[in-house]
């Protein structure tokens, strides 16, 4: 299955912070064909370092498919034969450089300067995300949605959706509900972003990332998105090197480390530093405790077990506070060893229950 | 109780990796008073960002006792009255800069150049700290212990030690083995000083600590040493500064993150970068696997169920490996939220346990 990929234009937007956005753009992706209805659309929302690029290859010879290819296409869970699938690239989309995604944030010429806004561009939060979401949604005709769907931060948006537009809005299939912890451990990430010099306090050219630092947040950031059972199995207790023992140099490291930074170093080169920090706040505020009573959907949530980052824990208080407010929710966990990413690698697993949930009213 | 305080001087050590020292110096406090017979001595080993000041006031004005005086003194676990407790600052000992620890290190002065070491000072591995604390009980005429004991790394020491004297050690408390996943953990730790440029490549002046970083380093092991409970009650959800929003500004923080970010900073003025690096490599390398069928001790084995980052079930391996090599092994769990912390802040919880284990044969 080949993505459509097309790019929305906004001539201006105002962020929830109320600053007025000329030329806003952000790229989205699409599987399947909208009916004649205009009902059978499925809004999909990219997780943190993610991108719209959600299902299928551009190529035959891409290596990987979509981060959610395993539900999306023909005859799977999302069937792409039935739905008309589509996802965004959001705000200050970190993986923007990855030679298909599109998006506006601090690294855009802003076009009243001519140059990039560094930190002069307001913080979004997750409301912009889904302003900007609903006006593709406005733009493409689509009044309603058969359900709204993400992983990790991706299930932020899908909540904020529903809490936002409850009539647009039948079905959240979600993952997880923010903590204090959590949030602290994400903040944590952004640290060696900030201590690197090249990042000039955000002023930095996004041609000349501060790549030090950029890569090390990013080797945490997958550090605390696997799990204990993920390292020991394909790392181990080796050295990099098995002749360099990293009791004898700084220089040398264990393979879990090295080999996790390696992978950091391939990400890094498709995401920008300043974008992290801004998606870091932008998730970190989001809060739907107080309107979560707002949603008329119905709400799915597919926790991983071993998450170490957002734990079942969370999704299972989500449930309670949907329930206590009124409403309906179900939560199947995901099985698996591989912590927070199994939210991507497993979610097959869950064909089932999804099917069922996108068929009940 | 007032800690008494030594310098221990070993004028020359060749490390486990063959490397001549000269005047290695090495602080330690005791506790209670060594008996004619010399055999009631408990050795102590401090924790990864601790010192030798385990228990006690310097002054009857200090705000905080030593790091485990809920089981060291008069009438408590680890008796005073009647047990002679010994902690030393270990080689590259961290927190060098509290006003009493002495170390040597990377920040030591080379007395063949007159310049700090820097990163020309060998890599400790556990077996150097515990090489050179047998030194120190050989020149106070200790030729056998009543056990060994340590919180995190300082478990290391006390299981290292069981393993290469085996003679000396009739008992081991420890808190903790070593796994993959934890050992990718702690390098992630360091990475913050490595990215400040004021690192320079190990080669600052002392007095110039690369502070943004090792501010960031502090804070985010700080953040995995607590829990999730921690956090959640000690901070909310709240804003550093209820006026200033995180959404308005990269510089407005959350409380959780700002509150651990002033821990931090009162901490890392007491800490030397270099001297986290190196302890970083040396607790990652301990590997006793092979050797644990030497060990003659019995194990005390002391997890906190709420520890996140050596988690409960680590410990329950290691009973299980001392067991199988035909040696004598329990395990009690300290209950509390408080993840690894718990282990200093609630270990006067197994004060009868200890008694007990301390009391058998």
């Amino acid at each position: 299955m080949k993505p459509q990929r097309e790019v929305f234009h906004l001539p201006s937007y105002t962020t929830t912070s109320g600053r007025a956005l000329k030329d806003v753009r952000v790229g989205y992706e699409t599987y399947g064909t909208l009916n004649a209805a205009r009902d059978n659309a499925i809004l999909i929302c990219h997780y943190f370092t993610g991108n719209a690029h959600a299902a299928g290859r551009y190529e035959d010879s891409d290596p990987l498919p979509g981060w959610w290819d395993g539900i999306i296409g023909p005859g799977k869970a999302l069937d792409t034969d039935r739905y008309f699938v589509i996802c965004t690239d959001v705000l200050c989309c970190i993986r923007m450089f990855d030679g298909h995604a599109v998006t506006t944030g601090p690294s855009t010429i802003n076009p009243e300067t001519g140059k990039p806004y560094g930190l002069d561009f307001p913080i979004p939060s997750i409301s912009d995300f889904v302003h900007v979401q609903k006006a593709l949604l406005d733009h493409l005709g689509i009044e309603r949605l058969v359900a709204v769907a993400g992983p990790s931060s991706g299930s932020m948006q899908a909540i904020q959706w529903a809490v936002e537009y409850p009539h647009m809005v039948p079905r959240v299939l979600a993952g997880l509900k923010a903590h204090p912890y959590s949030r602290c451990i994400v903040e944590c990430w952004a640290a060696p972003i900030q201590v690197d010099a090249a990042w000039k306090n955000g002023a930095y050219d996004p041609k000349e990332q501060p790549m030090t630092g950029l890569i090390e947040t990013i080797r945490l950031t997958f550090v605390t998105a696997v799990s204990h059972a993920f390292v020991a199995k394909a790392y181990g207790d080796a050295w990099a090197d098995p002749q360099r023992d990293p009791l004898a140099s700084l220089d040398n490291e264990y393979r879990a480390h090295a080999s996790i930074g390696t992978i950091a170093s391939v990400g890094a080169v498709q995401c920008d530093a300043n974008h992290f920090l801004y998606m870091v706040r932008a998730c970190n505020a989001y809060d739907v405790t107080a309107r979560i009573g707002e949603a008329k959907a119905k709400f799915l949530f597919l926790p991983a077990e071993s998450d170490i980052l957002f734990l079942p824990f969370m999704s299972e208080e989500a449930v309670a506070q949907i329930r206590a407010a009124g409403g309906r929710a179900e939560l199947v966990t995901l099985k698996g060893s591989g912590g927070h990413l199994d939210g991507l690698n497993v979610i097959a697993q869950a064909r089932q229950p999804i099917v069922d949930f996108l068929n009940s009213n």
